[in-house]
C-alpha cells in the first residue's frame, strides 16, 4: 500500500470495524482464525483437509477470499460446513468491511469457528484487523527459509507460523532450522507447526492445536459470571 | 490497495514518472524487464543463472525490492554486474520514485539491459507501471494452476509468462496444460516458457527469448533516423 495520511485514516477506520466484529464473535464465544499467506501455500488445501476432519454437524463456518474466482469456496463446500467466497475485484487484502457483509446473513448463534482464509498475498492482509482471534501465517516450503525476514510483518503479528508442503523438503532447498530461527527473530513467541496436508503428515497436532485453541473460548463464553455480564443492557 | 479516490491520483503521478524513466530508458537504447511474481516463486534462482550465463562485461544492471534485507542483491552481486537493493520498509510493491531514486548515480549511458525484481506479491506490483518496456510474470509450479484465474491483472499485463520450478513437476498436483489454459484465457497473446533455473532446464529458451528482445531494442536506438529524431530539442 502507498505510505500516504490517507493510510491511516482507512486503517482506523478499518480497526473500528474490525473491533466490532471482535466483540460480536466474543459475544457468540467463536473463535475466528484469520489464515494469511503468499499465493499458493496451501491453505485451501490445508483447510480441505482441516474441515474433512471436523465431525459433521460441528458448528463451523469459513470465509474465503479471492481478487477473483469463487474456485475455494467451491472446493471448501464439499465438505457440508457453511462456506462465502468474498471476491474483492481487485483489492490485494480482505478487511473488516467485506467480512461484516458476508456474515450479515448468517446467525452467529450457530458457529463457535469461523476459519478466514484472506487473498494469498504476504504483505498487505498483515495491517488488515478482520476481528479474528489470531492470526495464522502459513509459509510452503518451496518458497524458502528467508520469507520471515523479508516480509516480518506478518510472522510479528501472527500467533502460529504452519510451515507447509513439508512433503517437498527433500525436494528443495529449505533449511527447517533456518526457518524457525528466523520466525523467532521476528517474533520469539510464535508457536510453529509443520504440516503436510496432502500427505497428512503433522495433521493431527495442528487439530490438536486448534482443539486447544477453541476450548480457551468456549468456557470463558459460556461461564455463568460472562453471561451476566453479557445481558447487562 | 484499497478502492479509493486517491488510488487514482497515486496511480496518475506514478504513471507521469514512469513515463519519465521509459524514455530515458528509450534514449539509452536500454531494454528495462520488470519481474513480479508471488514471494519465493524463483525470480531471484532464474536471475542468478541468467546472470551467470551473460558475459562479463555484458551491459546490465539489475534492480531488486523487498520490503526488508538486501539478501537478493548480495546474492546477484556475486555476478559482477551493478546491482543495487531497493529496501521499501513496509510497501507492497515497488513504484516509479523508488527506481528513480534509485538509478540516480548510475550513468545510464553503461546499460542495454536493466532487470528490476519487484517485491514479492503477485497483486500490487501489477498496478504500478515503473517504466520498463515488458512485466514478466514469474509463476511456480508449487502454486497451482489456477492462479492466472485468481490473480489475473499481473497475467493480462505481462508479455512473458514463466512458469518456474518445473523440476518439481512431478512432486504437486499441477497440470501445465491447465495453467496454459488458464493464462491464455486472461490473456490470449502471451507468451509462456517453461523453466527450472536449479535444473538449468528451459534456460536456453529463456536467454534466447531475451536476446532477441533485446535485439529489438537495440537497433531502433542505433539507427540514425532515431538519433535524429532524438536530437530535435
Amino acid at each position: 500500500m502507498e505510505r500516504v495520511p490517507l493510510e491511516k485514516k482507512v486503517l482506523s477506520e478499518n480497526d473500528r470495524l474490525a473491533a466490532g466484529l471482535r466483540s460480536r464473535f466474543r459475544e457468540h464465544g467463536i473463535l475466528c482464525l484469520n489464515f494469511i499467506s503468499s499465493p499458493g501455500a496451501g491453505k485451501t488445501t490445508l483447510l480441505e483437509q482441516t474441515l474433512a476432519r471436523l465431525p459433521r454437524g460441528d458448528r463451523v463456518a469459513v470465509l474465503t477470499g479471492d481478487v477473483q474466482t469463487d474456485n475455494d469456496a467451491r472446493r471448501l463446500a464439499r465438505f457440508g460446513f457453511p462456506v462465502k467466497q468474498i471476491t474483492t475485484g481487485g483489492a490485494c487484502h480482505l478487511d473488516a468491511r467485506m467480512v461484516e457483509r458476508a456474515l450479515s446473513d448468517w446467525r452467529l448463534e450457530g458457529f463457535d469457528l469461523l476459519f478466514i482464509e484472506n487473498v494469498g498475498n504476504l504483505v498487505c492482509p498483515a495491517s488488515y484487523d478482520l476481528g479474528e482471534a489470531a492470526k495464522i501465517v502459513v509459509l510452503s516450503v518451496t518458497e524458502g527459509d528467508d520469507k520471515p525476514l523479508k516480509y516480518p510483518a506478518i510472522f510479528f503479528r501472527a500467533e502460529l507460523l504452519i510451515l507447509s508442503k513439508i512433503d517437498l523438503l527433500p525436494h528443495v532447498p529449505f533449511s527447517m532450522a533456518a526457518a524457525r530461527e528466523n520466525a523467532r527473530r521476528v517474533h520469539p513467541e510464535i508457536e510453529i507447526l509443520e504440516v503436510s496436508a496432502t500427505a497428512a503428515t503433522g495433521m493431527d497436532a495442528w487439530v490438536g492445536w486448534l482443539d486447544a485453541r477453541r476450548r480457551q473460548v468456549q468456557p470463558a463464553a459460556e461461564a455463568p459470571v460472562a453471561s451476566r455480564a453479557r445481558s447487562v443492557p
